[in-house]
């Protein structure tokens, strides 16, 4: 374990404050302590009593017999930052500064007073969780630090999942959920204002925990990517999911982010795409933080979306159908001897075909489930099973049902998962050890998300180039410069993309050579560092016929970039490109996450019909064409009412040369490439128009 | 109550086929109606005993001292064909036929019996549910005909939420959610295979049950709208909520519909647009059917939809705040006042910004809730509370804290809603008549569902020409055909559209005077009530620029057409009509809803990229306007990097006049216009292309 082992398995633990009423909370984590089973050394410390529930106390921390390696500061405000400095000095490892009012209420004074605490800290070699932290609570160790109440409703919490966050309330709340359901939670840590260690790097530390076998987390902000980045390559080396609750997808909650905690605002769709990079599952809320986390401790393996659903309902099978369906998971096609003995046992109006009716025919016959599951668990075809027993009373029997629902999970090892309306109907099943849900549209998201958190999970594993910890974020206020467009596609061509043809013509002679060059009609374009939009001021000439006409456009376009006070870089004279569709490829650098790239519908309205894709480089073809099918626009690339096929291998190996550009040139702060035009497959796609952003002292170093 | 009262509140009912077992089908009946206090006779038929639960049993319906109001067949088979006959003889009212084996298993033989049975019964005015029904249960007349087993488990249901449904499994799990949340319910009714009374039908008069307050459907298929017309005109005088889940969303679904009932597949769009029109909410599943229906027996009349949240938990505050935004609620701005008020009360360190985040203040200030809740009571911009206290333990005064909420509700008499994970601590709300909800998110779902539903109502309410009952249903065989461009925009321009400048031509002489009345260029068409696609015949040519290439088109044309052995109608001169973006309206008879009409983004792609509204005539241009809105390209039609607005008026104005015309024209089958150009505001939208098709009967006549 990493240097934060002191948090999570320390020797000895001190609680400065300590008190003897178990729901205060310099009482609280002294209970829990026991409660939990922590083995190591407690020192209370509180100079107004001998003993604080039933243990030694001290007055201070220079009387304790050794130096504790982690120290709990349940003191209040400025108390809190001299004791942080005297555990500093005292040789503690770890500190859990609990009090709040630091940060979180006043980003001057209080932010001062926790580069206090950390300046101390660091000069010691001490590292501090807080302030105004919940705690931490390691199930495991039994080093439960922390002062929610929840710990006081369960008495045994051990299991294998870990939950992170920096807000109490979102570290206590999923774990609510998940021990209601039955499932152990062996980590529970909230981080509070992070001014030392963050949330991404104790999860870094919990994700080395081998017991732990899914790591959640909830992230309000996130202000730094790299111990996120840390956290997914050591998830990846031991094959451990982690679903994260980023919160602030909206305007609102961005808003009601910053104000409570000062939250810095990430752009929503770049945090989607950095967490599929890393193979981290994005959930939607706190629902879906937990709801499928049970499918995650089965050890499944998925061997792909195919679904088999059985159930004594027609209207269950038509609705996991439609669910099904909805998430992109298509129902198995039975095999056909599998489909004959099915045929032989179901009554005839029972339906063969997958879903599998068993109407109330499973009323008259107990063994029909126990005859049909075997038949089932064959199939090659089947990856996953959901049984839907909407409800069911005398006459069944469910032991029965249930055990041979455990049967084929037995069987078969792969996810069987079912449900039910009816909690005592449910458990029998569930005490077998079938994930049980209360409808077959949950159990079918559940599974879902279980199933595509794999392949994505895979798909980062694959990517053996993943590791974005070099590349180069843009600075936060990155002065820049704008390349003039002849400058931008001459980058762009160097870095291997077919741009249009062209030449920059600084001189009325120069435009007649390149119009023979070239061959009429052309594109005439005004060209100018200082001006990024060409066509509002008429610096943009389509259709141009001849030499007369190209010469005049020079003279009108000088005047007109002259008028505007700007630098006149010459004309563009380029070719008249012909495309099948207008697309746009498009890279900037995302403060926190690095560089980004953008793939999409191009043209006029690009920011206004936004149809794009994100991609974090360096990534391939594949992701490309993947990111492409996502697109609306995607049918029409196979080519509709008879058109042939457009180059989309061509287009990718474009998005892909922007994608390295981003990693091997530093200094290039944006890519703005629109219209793209791509033609028929084979015939490739071509830049028409560019717009580079350079950092400022790089070009000027040029 | 209706001709279907004898279902729903008979004096008198026999059981034939009954049982001594209450767990059989013919025995349960009986036991449900004695505990659910059914206070009329009870006749169980079964010639081989002469008691049954306690009650004498009767040899045959002949026996009996009268003949009842209600029989309730659960015999088998072929026996139950000949039972119906003889209770439809012996003047019984009403039938509910449980044995299955007819429809559902044979669509002929199957089919046959049924129609043995509807004949009896319709000769002798006798009115069936089944075959192959679970049965009806209202606890309100204690009329419980059910065999489900659901019922054992509850002592009593009586409330306000009425819940039908073809499938006994989705009458009674949706029932079973909700007698677990503590939601009565007052009807529960499975129809099975509807070979007489439909669900429609038995819902009509369920309507008209005064103590019904919500109604919940499940559809698998709609295979005539008229009894869900007519139950909409009934909830919509009665002001009465009415979800229904149609199920067969996907094909999959559909498969499996048809399948396991031989249902009917509808467009699933066609069945959106259908329900919304007449004001009932779409449920998505399950879990949508039920998760508000609390909301909706609190009599609320929303107010609208911006929302206050209130949280001990800065994180919950903004995830509340993404849940609104996801579903267009936007947090209330809190008035000036209301602000200083929270201000002074709230400690520095909490954000009296909405949503409100109390932080652990209220650990230390028991009353904070309290003297908070009355402050934004008095809010003129809240028309809803959402209440987040994700986990609470020892330290917080639950019970004051529900009664502070449970005083807001009375104070404001506007939604108040409670999320938390904690079981115990929900309950205490819930005594207090607070809707609690598991999470912020479901609690905000079950808000905007209730919110926008409301709103739905009042949209259908307000359409005083909603009735669609009149509509002209295309005939599921009718003979359609085609007519030629030149009829087609004459059509239009009879129904107020404004089409293109054109005139038909028959000879080069027609054409020349055309070109010198319209002016070049000039767009030349073939023309053929045989020919649809005419650009890929060459039969479309663009900016013909003089009289000669226009007489040289009407040859070559004439020569293409003929070549096709189709008809000549000659050639159509049209103007170049110009506009700022192709749009499409269009139109067709839906065999089982009645004339929908869409409108859309235009062109080429319009199939594959699908950018389209649907709407029931009779519409207005406000519904219209509503529909635009909710298009991809809506943002477009304002005008972007400073265009001019686009004429959505005129576009409007159109989309209405091919409603009505739909509704006036019984005999026009579909409309196509593709592209509709739509100009600047105040510059309108012209019609270029159309095809119109028209019952073949009706063409001839004309």
């Amino acid at each position: 374990m990493s240097g934060l082992r002191a948090f999570l398995d320390p020797r000895s633990i001190a609680v400065i404050g300590a008190s003897d009423n178990p729901h205060k909370i310099g009482g609280r984590p002294i209970h829990y302590l026991g409660k939990f089973g922590f083995k190591g050394a407690v020192y209370p410390i509180n100079p107004s009593r001998p003993e604080i529930q039933g243990r030694r106390s001290y007055g201070s921390l220079a009387d304790l017999p050794e130096a504790p390696d982690l120290a709990i500061v349940a003191v209040a405000g400025d108390t809190a930052v001299s004791t942080v400095e005297d555990c500093a000095a005292r040789g503690v490892k770890a500190v859990v500064v609990m009090a709040s009012g630091f940060g979180e209420v006043d980003p001057v004074a209080g932010k001062a007073k926790e580069q206090r605490m950390t300046a101390a800290a660091r000069q010691a070699g001490m590292r501090i969780v807080g302030p105004n932290t919940q705690g931490l609570a390691n199930f495991g160790s039994g080093t439960i630090v922390s002062f929610s109440t929840l710990f006081t409703e369960f008495d045994r919490a051990g299991g294998h999942v870990a939950m992170l966050s920096q807000s109490g309330a979102l570290s206590t709340a999923p774990v609510s959920f998940l021990l209601r359901k039955g499932i152990g939670v062996r980590h529970c840590h909230a981080t509070g204002n992070d001014c030392d260690v963050s949330v991404g790097e104790l999860a870094c530390a919990v994700a080395e925990d081998p017991e732990v076998k899914l790591l959640l987390l909830y992230l309000e902000s996130i202000p730094d990517a790299r111990h996120l980045e840390q956290l997914a390559a050591i998830a990846r080396e031991r094959d451990l999911p982690i679903i994260a609750l980023k919160s602030g997808r909206s305007v609102a909650g961005q808003r009601a982010a910053q104000s409570h905690t000062g939250a810095l605002a990430n752009e929503d769709r770049v945090v989607d795409a950095f967490l599929a990079h890393h193979g981290i599952w994005r959930a939607p809320d706190i629902r879906g933080l937990v709801e499928a986390s049970e499918l995650y401790l089965k050890g499944w393996q998925p061997t792909g979306r195919r679904l088999v659903a059985v159930s004594n309902s027609g209207a269950v099978c038509v609705l996991t159908a439609d669910a099904a369906s909805e998430v992109g998971m298509p129902m198995a096609e039975l095999a056909p001897h599998i489909d004959q003995q099915l045929k032989a046992i179901l009554p005839s109006f029972a339906t063969a075909a997958n879903p599998i009716d068993l109407t109330a025919a499973m009323l008259s016959n107990d063994r029909l489930f126990g005859e049909i599951l075997p038949v089932l668990a064959a199939d090659p075809g089947a990856d996953a099973f959901v049984i839907g027993l909407p409800v069911l009373g005398q006459g069944y029997d469910i032991a029965g049902i249930a055990e041979d629902s455990a049967a084929l999970a037995r069987q078969t090892g792969k996810p069987v998962l079912m449900a039910s309306t009816q909690p005592a109907i449910a458990r029998q099943f569930a005490e077998r050890g079938i994930a049980v849900f209360p409808t077959e549209v949950e159990a079918v998201t559940a599974l879902h998300q279980f199933v595509a958190h794999r392949e994505l999970m895979a798909k980062a594993a694959a990517r053996r180039t993943s590791s974005r910890g070099e590349a180069p974020r843009q600075p936060a206020a990155q002065a820049m410069v704008m390349l003039n467009e002849a400058d931008s596609l001459a980058l762009l061509a160097q870095h291997g993309l077919a741009v249009v043809p062209h030449r920059l013509c600084r001189s009325p002679s120069e435009v007649a050579a390149a119009v023979a060059a070239i061959g009429t009609p052309v594109v005439v374009k005004g060209c100018s560092a200082d001006i990024a939009h060409k066509s509002e001021l008429g610096l943009v000439r389509l259709n141009v016929g001849d030499e007369a006409a190209a010469c005049q456009a020079f003279a009108a376009m000088e005047a007109i970039i002259r008028a505007q006070g700007a630098r006149f870089d010459g004309v563009i004279v380029a070719a008249m490109a012909q495309g099948r569709r207008e697309l746009m490829i498009g890279a900037h650098r995302d403060p926190v996450f690095g560089p980004v790239v953008v793939v999409g519908d191009g043209g006029k309205y690009v920011e206004v019909l936004r149809d794009t894709a994100l991609l974090l480089p360096p990534f391939g073809s594949d992701e490309v064409n993947e990111a492409l099918h996502s697109l609306r626009i995607a049918p029409l690339f196979a080519g509709v009412r008879g058109e042939p096929a457009m180059d989309t291998e061509a287009l990718a190996r474009a998005v892909v040369a922007i994608g390295r550009l981003m990693i091997a040139q530093a200094d290039v702060m944006s890519v703005d490439l629109n219209p793209v035009l791509i033609n028929d497959a084979g015939a490739g796609v071509v830049v028409v128009d560019a717009v580079v952003f350079r950092a400022a002292e790089q070009v000027r170093a040029d």
